[in-house]
């Protein structure tokens, strides 16, 4: 861990209150420091930049680690990447009892693989692992865990500034028996696969179908934890979408059609607002919305700026109609790992096509923004965000 | 098929809407004539009956039907009951595509085992299948296989009429990429279960938690489908439920908090209504609610008495409270494959108590049901909803 930056190495130290650790005489995680490493005979050919399609292709190596309620959690093992074996009564696959996350390892033109803010990953695995009923772990030490798997794979990390090495840890309930209740054993795996840029190929805004058809999320439902069964979910709202024409939902919600994501990403309004003035705005953490870590990071990094005002509040259909009316919109964007920020130029509602600015492909604020994150995650600007591998 | 009752034989013949099938020159489906068996050399000692946890033995056989898009449906294959293995990427597994179904098959004492309206589960299961962007099959087809899954394993059917064997058919998407996307391949399973009765135990009536705190389903959601991700989300409650000494969860909806479900139960509140009329009446089948088969047989049976109104139509808590407050609340219950109906005996709600009227443990309408279905199911009454092995 010498390598952790300042902001990891100050997440890493004491307790983490996501990990629910630290209870007394119970330290139910498991350790870095047990992992057993068996490295791979063979080792797959690497596919070209210009072949990565997203989580298509996969490295050598793989991280499992098992729990059972009676022997609490195993020692992490690095093996090579196989196949998963499952009694056909496994509750992951029945009751979708089961989260994932999703995070990047870049690499540096200095030679140095890093992570972007990685435990805020590993805190958000946390608390959907509560909201799962699935077993709690310590933050730190599955992220050591992580660090291990990248480095034994680190070739695997494209020598790009546009592609990346992504980082998919998963969390099961691998229980045996029908009986819809708490896992009495779970599985925690890492797979690792590279991935290309959006940007590298030259992608164009998105347009997006506004409708109340299909609800992403809801008020006392998962929508603000990383569960499979929020994506599975989505799927066939997003063909419907294509159907008409559009790539992605715009996700509303409530009687006052509240916007809230878009496609699985966080989505930004940028405009002068109500009272005129210029503002960055995305949905407030209520529940309903993913705390995406590229939506918390623009949100820091344009309060830094200190050039408009930056709100996490509720906008409704209402307000985006009147603002385009009144032509106050600047840009909208989505934001997510995958696209960093991907801007929205067309929104189909009620069959009407809602043209969105969009002089470029990237307009300002999107591409500025781009470039500061990636500035970072590829090690350009140095920055507490940074963990170095 | 020869043995199929009338309604199961009617239900068989000609086009089955939700199976889909039909399209010009498509005809996307496998046929059971097709299935190839391979018995296990191998048979497992059967469980006593008093045994039976739900859910957790499992006969010596499975069915499997692999589905890729390339290639389409393989044959079905019933052969020992096995793990089964995935790639770590599988989309069953990260975005819950995956649904299931639940049925079962009871030995009755004229020694035939009878299956209870196994065509509703399997029009349920294509419309499950549907929403959750997995192909289509045809329903008689699937039932076909079943049946002879079922007939290998007939000797696991318990010779009780109390217990029965539960068959879990449950299909998951298997794409090992991650996108977010339909599976370009899946499977569709099929394991068998002997399970006890929750009467034989003497099930005493069951308490929940009213509370709105956490929401079962909602609107443009996925309610109404038997997907994965609809049950994993509910244990959290579940337990925090436990947690105020109640069993279950009644799960409410919207501000005018309506009474939807109850745990993985229909639910049926029994009462004299707000107009003087004596009323069975369950939630509408808005897009919230689970269409059970239990709970459509209760419709069907209790209309064909004629000795009450029997109405699907919204409740809510004040409507509920109003009734308990003037004692018209004759009988609340919940129902489903499991235990047919299970009676409620307290609610606890804004931190108060309702009993609920339950003079014995098994109230009379509940009583009068549970003997009607299970005469059915069990082969005491001859029926149309019975389909003979």
């Amino acid at each position: 861990m010498a390598s952790a930056s300042a902001e990891s190495a100050a997440s890493l130290k004491g307790s983490c209150k996501e990990c629910q650790n630290g209870e007394a005489g119970h330290m139910a995680t498991f350790k870095a420091s047990d992992t057993v490493v068996e490295l791979s005979p063979t080792h797959k050919a690497k596919p070209d930049e210009s072949e990565l399609v997203f989580g298509k292709f996969f490295t050598d190596h793989m991280l499992t680690i098992e729990w059972t309620k009676a022997g609490g959690w195993q020692h992490p093992r690095i093996g090579p990447m196989h196949q998963l074996s499952f009694h056909p009564g496994c509750s992951a696959l029945h009751y979708a009892i089961q989260l994932f996350e999703g995070l990047k390892a870049y690499w540096g033109q200095d030679g140095q693989v890093r992570l972007f803010r990685p435990m805020l990953n590993m805190k958000r695995m946390a608390v959907s692992a509560k909201r799962a009923c699935l077993p709690s772990f310590d933050c730190e030490e599955l992220l050591e865990c992580i660090r291990k798997l990248v480095k034994i794979d680190q070739d695997w990390v494209p020598r790009s500034d546009s592609a990346s090495l992504y980082i998919r840890p998963t969390f099961i309930g691998t229980e045996s028996s029908l009986g819809v209740k708490k896992p009495t054993s779970a599985l925690l795996f890492v797979i690792l696969s590279p991935v290309g840029s959006y940007f590298s190929t030259g992608i164009k805004p998105v347009s997006l179908w506004a409708d109340t058809k299909y609800v992403r999320a809801w008020k006392g439902g998962t929508g603000d934890c990383k569960l499979g069964g929020n994506y599975g979910a989505t799927i066939y709202a997003q063909y419907e979408a294509a159907d008409l024409g559009c790539q992605q939902v715009l996700w509303l919600y409530g009687d006052d059609l509240q916007i809230t994501e878009v496609g699985t990403m966080n989505i930004f309004i940028y405009w002068t607002n109500e009272d005129g003035e210029e503002e960055l705005a995305t949905p407030p953490l209520d529940g309903l919305i993913l705390p995406g870590i590229t939506r918390q990071s623009i949100l820091e990094l344009s309060q830094k700026w200190e050039e408009f005002k930056v709100s996490e509040r509720c906008i409704t259909m209402a307000d985006l109609l009147r603002a385009l009316k009144e032509n106050r919109v600047k840009e909208i964007f989505g934001s997510g790992t995958a696209c960093v920020v991907s801007p929205v130029g067309r929104i189909l509602y009620q069959g009407e096509n809602l043209l969105i600015p969009c002089k470029e492909d990237f307009p300002p604020l999107a591409s500025r923004l781009v470039k500061e994150l990636t500035d970072i995650q590829y090690g350009r600007t140095p920055s507490a965000w940074s963990f170095l591998l």
